[in-house]
């Protein structure tokens, strides 16, 4: 049974680690780290890493992105495997994981679903056999209540594309016209918005008489924190270094 | 046995036609017209409806919509019905239709696709109910040498589906940006573009927990001369009048 | 403002609609039934019908089987409109509706999703037109805890097609084989089961050359109260009779 | 400019790949072998490989499976390179396949299109990441003249998947019942059949809260002649040995 420190164990996604960390034949929850400490819980909570004295064997946090610059100074001073799933981290930060990472293990990515990160890698497996002869486009469906578009992981998907081509392609967002053209030098990315449509990401190969299509649905954030929970348990077998889902899958 | 005169005999959506007809137990061509008048045919062929010698049941209309105005005349001379599957007419042919009509049964239809015109009476008849609640989209996708966006058909779906709301919708055809709503108002059409693609033409309303998908797929243009000859049966029962899909799936 | 009476008010279906009540402009509860009397609300909460004090506009029932006689009994007694969500309904009680509903407006569906209601209008209204060309399909998705297959939707909805043909079509549960024919007098009906797949419905109309698909996606069964509310604002406008969605959608 | 012989030049798909060299910047068909001989053609057509007298950087084959075993031998004495795409090789022809390959490159594979070999790449890269967690289904839709079910290319994207997985799934070909379960250890394959509908085939894998769907569709069989010459393009490249489109893909 390994230890784990649950970092944000009373915001939503620590929430939802606890309910899986419970069912987890491996893990436990001996700890948790949180600015609200009196709610109740069924671990002692502290306020800072440093305070914690449980034995601890790995830490996953789901916290602020102001949190985690002590925290990965924490887990270098005590030796710890860190698994970060908190969002939208400072550059500043970002330049500490090389750091950190030559003295622990370090898992990080910047999209911590395991289906959006299987499909990365579906896409940059095939992407290169039909770069020269298929369109590539990419549609997104979101709620209504979404305020951007395209969303952050339908560019990701593009870019991750982009990454495997020998030529990258261009965006578009969006078509209208009577004189238009779709060259192969293209990838059309459209936004579909409407009541409570769950995030779905399709990328289309069109070619010659064959289509190919690849589809991701999230259902619900929980697979976030069902992701943090595969990379914890990747990075308790790993050495110091920096990983992210591309090396979980590879 | 029903005597058809075919119009346009020896172009690509004449000779589907014969295929159809000719497996039909109760039609057949006895005569054809064509401004290419050296070509075998099972049948006589005419330069001008003027001078068929055969007695004809009904006049069935694939040809250019520069012929269409004299052919409606002789058809009121010779009182016979037509279906008129030629697409392009002119705002003055369109006009000769309701006084045709009022001594001959007239088939005219601005898409002679049965699917698609049956798609347009199950989103007319569902709309309505959803207007309020449901954002509604459309996703198009055509291949990858298709010069306009959003497609004819699209347009078509779209404003067959505002002729039904209390409050028509605004179209708007693609999105991107930071800090955008996809409110009641608008709705969305998307063109897809890539390699050799069919035509297919989605609508979604999308509500709170409960989505709707309406799709069509062209897998070829026959089905054009697949509607005619619906048209045509259809037409043989009816009496003098101006009838289209909608009134056949009536 | 119309006052709601709130029968299975304390349960999973009743909670959902003390939430949609509370937002919605013209309607409030102003009373519930439960057999949970000990749990707090923001309205008072009997046991029987027969003991609520306060004016009641309509009562909205989500409760258990077992307690839909007496709860029908009592609106008849006080001339008061009943929504009728509640599943499972015994044939005896079913048998009381038509009675019930000389004296009062009674609204009762074998499905009260309004998207699921909105499909088989869809469906029913086209499927006549391409009895004769088609083949008509049903892929039905679940999650992978579901026991029975195909769902009772899925069925609901090969019986509401069925309805409308001029000759009703065989179900079909799977196909394997190497001398197959899908003749025109079958209908497959396909349960794909995985994950936690919510309720998916897919009608597929078949023809040459061209294919329509409709599709259902429940998320979530919010959508059941989001249809039992819309199904109190239409009965509220009713006199007495008994009611359906499908009178809701015509 | 490299000179190819094609073999099976008059057979359908010999015309489909007559069409595609002939717009290919660097490929030229210089000589056909065919067993009819009458026919027109831009180039020498002949009985026997033997009697050919053009010189042959490499042959293409899509002719009869009675045809191959001679073929490969002239290709061996020749020492020509042979993409054989030909279906329905006997047991006998295949053992043929690794001897020959020791002299000179050999191309063969269960199925020619990129499309589907692009699709088996990418369920083999993922598979073995979701199977413990993931339930795997197929659907695959094809014309309701088809006689075989499931489709010999939806059993081989099974095998495929089960090659890459530690722990094989079984196939189920359709589920019907009242208290079913759809363990880890099923895969279930679902043939839908309708009107001309071309040939797809998806792969769902549904886990919890996250969907994957890869889906590949075929609108005609000139995917096939484009694989061969795909694979002609590959072979020239290389040294003796027996290659497959997995080859052409890594």
């Amino acid at each position: 049974m390994k230890n784990v420190l649950l970092s944000g164990c009373h915001g939503k996604m620590g929430q939802v680690l606890q309910k899986l960390i419970t069912a987890h034949p491996d893990l436990q929850v001996v700890a948790g780290l949180d600015h609200t400490l009196d709610k109740e819980a069924d671990f002692p909570v502290y306020a800072a890493a440093a305070d914690v004295v449980e034995k601890i064997d790995i830490v996953i946090d789901f916290s602020h992105y102001s949190a985690v610059p002590a925290l990965i100074n924490s887990c270098v001073a005590k030796n710890l495997p860190i698994v970060i799933a908190t969002t939208g981290l400072t550059d500043d930060t970002k330049a500490m994981l090389p750091v950190a990472s030559q003295i622990i293990p370090v898992f990080y990515s910047a999209n911590m679903s395991l289906g959006i990160n299987v499909l990365i890698k579906a896409l940059q497996s095939v992407a290169p056999a039909l770069e020269n002869d298929f369109n590539i486009e990419i549609i997104e469906k979101h709620h209504n209540q979404k305020k951007d578009a395209p969303s952050g992981t339908a560019l990701l998907l593009a870019d991750s594309i982009n990454d495997s081509l020998t030529k990258p392609k261009d965006y578009l967002f969006g078509r209208a016209g009577n004189d238009l053209e779709n060259p192969l030098s293209q990838m059309g990315i459209h936004a579909i918005r409407g009541g409570s449509i769950p995030g779905e990401h399709t990328v289309i190969f069109a070619g010659s008489d064959e289509i190919l299509e690849f589809t991701h649905t999230a259902l619900s954030r929980d697979i976030f924190a069902n992701g943090a929970l595969k990379a914890a348990e990747f990075l308790l077998k790993q050495s110091a270094g920096l990983y992210n889902m591309q090396d979980l899958l590879a």
